[in-house]
C-alpha cells in the first residue's frame, strides 16, 4: 500500500475514577505531561506539529467545550493545528486513528493524540444535556447503552448457550486485571457468585456486568517511524487500522450474535498488518459490559462463532491464557472515560509490549497487539489497531 | 516533506436555502450522487473506500444524528470506515483536510469528504438545544456570533478608519456573485445604501452584513494522485494544508484586528505549496460577516496591514479584480452550512480552476485557489486549503 510508517514513542494517562477534582482541560495537561516524561530520551514539545482531541459528551454536559483549540490551550501548544475526533464509543482510538494518518500522511512528523472524558460530573445547570433533562420527559428515560446492547446478548445466549456464570467471568478477570493496574477505576477483586448476585440493570446484565461512568484522560505521542530512535530504543509501531460501519436498524443488520463492524475493522486492520488473530499476543477490546467482551473475541477471530463464553471459562483470556484479553482491566474495571479510552487501551498495548506493565505483563511471542473499541448510535461503527514490535 | 499528492476528481452540492423539505441524510445523498456525476469518466461507487463528514450541530439540535455510520448508511456505502470531524465553522474545511491525509497517508486510494449542516428548521422539541431553550433562560440570551465578531471589526474600524461603507461594499460583491451562482441561498443584487439602511443586528453589523442561516450539504470526490487520471483528464490536486490555533480568550490574543490563527494556518499552506499569497488566483474566505472578509484578506496576505477596506473599495477582490473573492457568493450569499461550508468553498474552487463556472468565472493565471474558514468557540482555529491546477 505504501504508508509511511508510524511509531508511538510515549504514553501516559490520568488515574481513571471520579476526577471532581479536575476539569476536562486539567486532565488533558497530566496525561499529556506523563506522556512526554515517558518518552525514554526526552523530547521537547515543540517538536509536537499538530494535536487530535477525542472528547463525545462535553459540549453536551456544559462542564467542558471539547474543541481542538481549547486542546492546544490546555497544552499549552498554541498556534498548531487541532482538530476534533467524535465516533461514539471508538471515539478514542478514532482519535488515534487519525493522528496516525497524520503522520503517515507525511504532512507532520511528531503528533499528539489525546482523549478525556469528563463522564461523573453532574452535567453544568445551564448546559444543554442538564436543562434538556429538566425539560424534556423523554429524554429521562430515553434509550440507553444497556438496553441497546442487551438484545444482542440475549440471542448469543439463545443461540449458542452462552450462560450469564460465563459473562461473569469476564467481569471477575477483568477486575483481577485492574487490581494490579494502579490507575485503573475499580481495584477490588469480584467473585461470580458476586456478579450473579448484584442487582439487574437490565436483563441479562446485573450491575457488576456493566463498566463504570468514570473520568480521565489518555494521551499517545506519535512519529514517523524513520525518526523513533531519536526518541526511544524501543518504539512500538503501528502495523494496521481498521475502522467500519454497520447499518443502523437491528432489521437490516445481517448478524444479531455480534457486531459486523468488529470483523470488518479488524479485517482490515489484520490485513493491513500482513497477519492473522492467531498472531496476536495480548488485545485491549471494547467490554463495556461481559458479554460483549464474549461477542467480541469471536468478531475478532480470537476463537470461533459461539465458542466465546469457553473461551473465558477455559482461562484462555486470562493473563496466563493462550490470548490474554483486557490486561489493564478493560472497560469494565479501568473505567470507560468515552474519548479517552481507545488511548488508554493503545498506552496498555504500548506498555504490555515494550514488557513493563509489572504483576500484569503478559508472554509476548509475536509482538503484536490488537486494540478494539464497537458503538455510536445504534452501535454501528467499530475501530481496531494493531500494534508491532517490529517495523 | 515527502507527502502522498491528492487530487480532487470530482464535486457536487445540493442548492444552498431553506431545505426543509430534505433530511440531513437525503441532503448528503443528493450531494454526493452529484459529485459521482461530476466526475468526467465516470466512477463506480464500490472505488469508494473511506468516508469523512463534516457536521457541527446536528446532535444538539435533534432533526439528526452527525455520526460517520449514518453518513455510510445515506450514501449506501455501509461497511466502509466512515468519521465525523468537528472543529467550529472550519468544520466542512477541516473535513476536507483529514479527507486528503487519509489519502495522502497511503492508506486509502479513493475517498468521499461530505458535509451537512440543517440549519433552518426549528431545533426538535425533544432535542437538547429545543428543550435547553425551553428549560434555560441563559440559553437564549448567550453569547453569539455577532457578538463574538463585533468587537474585532470595531477595533479595525478605529485602528485603519475601515468604514460601515467599505463593509457594504463586501455584501454588495458577494450578493453581486451569488446572483450568478444557482446553488447560492440568496440571488438578488443590493446596494451599499440597502446595507446601510437594513435594521442594526449587533453594531457593526446591520442585517445584510450577515450571512444567513442555511441548510445545505457539499461532497467532494479525492484520490490518490497517481490514479486520476483514471476518472479525468482534469483533476485539480491539493497543494497546501494549513490549520491553527489560537488562545481562546481576548485578553491573551495578541492580534485583535484579525485573526492569528488564519495567518498561521495560510502560512502553513503557503509554504508545503511553495507559493506566496501573490500566485493565488481566486479565494473563498470566511465571510461570515462583511466586516470579516475585510480582515481576512490582510490575514491571508492579499494585502497589507489595514488595507482590507480599500481592497475591496477599489474593486480588487470583485470577479475581474486583482485577487478575487468569493466568486460564489460566499457565505453571504450562498449561504453558511456549517459542516458543508468549507467543502462548498473546495467545489467552487474546482470549478474555478477548471473554469467551468460561466458567468462568474475568474481569470486562471497561475492555477492556484485558497479556501479559508475561521472560527469556533472562542473564534480559535482556522483552516486553509490550496488547490492547484498543476502537480
Amino acid at each position: 500500500m505504501g504508508w509511511n510508517r508510524v511509531a508511538i514513542i510515549g504514553a501516559g494517562m490520568t488515574r481513571f475514577g471520579e476526577l471532581f477534582d479536575r476539569s476536562m482541560e486539567q486532565m488533558t495537561a497530566e496525561a499529556f505531561t506523563k506522556a512526554l516524561a515517558d518518552v525514554d530520551k526526552g523530547i521537547d514539545p515543540d517538536r509536537i506539529e499538530a494535536l487530535w482531541f477525542g472528547n463525545c459528551m462535553g459540549s453536551l454536559s456544559g462542564n467542558e467545550i471539547p474543541s481542538g483549540a481549547v486542546l492546544a490551550n490546555a497544552l499549552g501548544l498554541v498556534g498548531k493545528p487541532a482538530s476534533r475526533i467524535e465516533n461514539g464509543c471508538p471515539t478514542g482510538s478514532d482519535t488515534f486513528r487519525h493522528a496516525c494518518m497524520g503522520v503517515a500522511s507525511g504532512i507532520y512528523d511528531v503528533v499528539v493524540a489525546v482523549g478525556a472524558e469528563k463522564m461523573c460530573e453532574k452535567p453544568n445547570r445551564k448546559s444543554l444535556l442538564e436543562s434538556g433533562r429538566i425539560g424534556n420527559p423523554t429524554f429521562a428515560y430515553s434509550q440507553t447503552a444497556t438496553t441497546l446492547f442487551a438484545p444482542q446478548i440475549h440471542r448469543h445466549m439463545e443461540e449458542f448457550g452462552t450462560t450469564k456464570e460465563q459473562m461473569a467471568m469476564v467481569a471477575v478477570k477483568n477486575r483481577y486485571n485492574g487490581s494490579l493496574n494502579p490507575n485503573a477505576h475499580y481495584k477490588t477483586h469480584i467473585t461470580v457468585e458476586d456478579v450473579l448476585n448484584s442487582p439487574e440493570v437490565c436483563s441479562p446484565f446485573n450491575l457488576l456486568d456493566c463498566c463504570p461512568q468514570t473520568d480521565g484522560s489518555a494521551c499517545v505521542i506519535i512519529c514517523k517511524a524513520e525518526i523513533a530512535h531519536e526518541f526511544t530504543d524501543e518504539p512500538i509501531y503501528v502495523a494496521g487500522l481498521g475502522c467500519a460501519t454497520d447499518p443502523l436498524y437491528y432489521h437490516e443488520k445481517e448478524l444479531l450474535t455480534g457486531f459486523a463492524c468488529t470483523g470488518g475493522a479488524a479485517g482490515q486492520a489484520y490485513k493491513m498488518a500482513g497477519i492473522t488473530a492467531n498472531e496476536i499476543d495480548v488485545a485491549e477490546v471494547h467490554d463495556c459490559f461481559s458479554g460483549v467482551e464474549i461477542m467480541n473475541y469471536e468478531d475478532l477471530g480470537f476463537c470461533n462463532k459461539g465458542m466465546g463464553g469457553q473461551l473465558v471459562q477455559n482461562g484462555e483470556t486470562s493473563l496466563q491464557g493462550r490470548i490474554p484479553v483486557n490486561p489493564s482491566g478493560g472497560l469494565m474495571s479501568k473505567g470507560h472515560p468515552i474519548g479517552a479510552s481507545g488511548i488508554a487501551q493503545v498506552l496498555e498495548l504500548y506498555n504490555q509490549l515494550r514488557e513493563r506493565t509489572g504483576e500484569r505483563q503478559v508472554k509476548i511471542h509475536n509482538g503484536y497487539g490488537l486494540q478494539h473499541n464497537v458503538g455510536g448510535y445504534y452501535i454501528a461503527v467499530s475501530v481496531v489497531s494493531i500494534l508491532t514490535r517490529t517495523l
